[in-house]
């Protein structure tokens, strides 16, 4: 199995990373752009075949190291 | 309109950030864990309303500023 997750930072949180990459869309003559925000995309290979417990070991995996709670959004899928 | 943007290495591509992170994991205890693989995951709001218009600039801006297309496969939504 594999766990995609998904970090975002919280709306309200300052993006400078975000800022600099619109800023630099509109050098480019990306004049549509507007608000960008950057976030983080894991990919964890897992073994054993169990979805839920798989699941919720992801979860903990998120709140214990992937994601800053305090600061960041997570989500995730299991395949 | 919005693009979400997934970043990700192409495969053989040394990824140090993603192997510290399963590292972490299994120090944390999550022996379940194998390969991770970090990448990006950006969020561009677009002016405009034409989808198709709007998929071509996202595939631009990939191309010029958003991926290293030498060593980072892209791939896009637009919502």
């Amino acid at each position: 199995m594999k766990a995609k997750v998904y970090v975002t930072l919280k709306n309200g949180v300052l993006d400078p990373q975000g800022k600099a990459v619109e800023h630099a869309l509109h050098s480019l003559g990306f004049s549509e752009a507007g608000e960008v925000r950057l976030g983080k995309f894991i990919e964890v290979q897992l073994s054993g075949t169990d979805r839920a417990a798989a699941a919720e070991r992801v979860r903990q995996m998120c709140e214990q190291l992937l994601a800053n709670t305090i600061i960041e959004n997570y989500r995730y899928e299991i395949e």
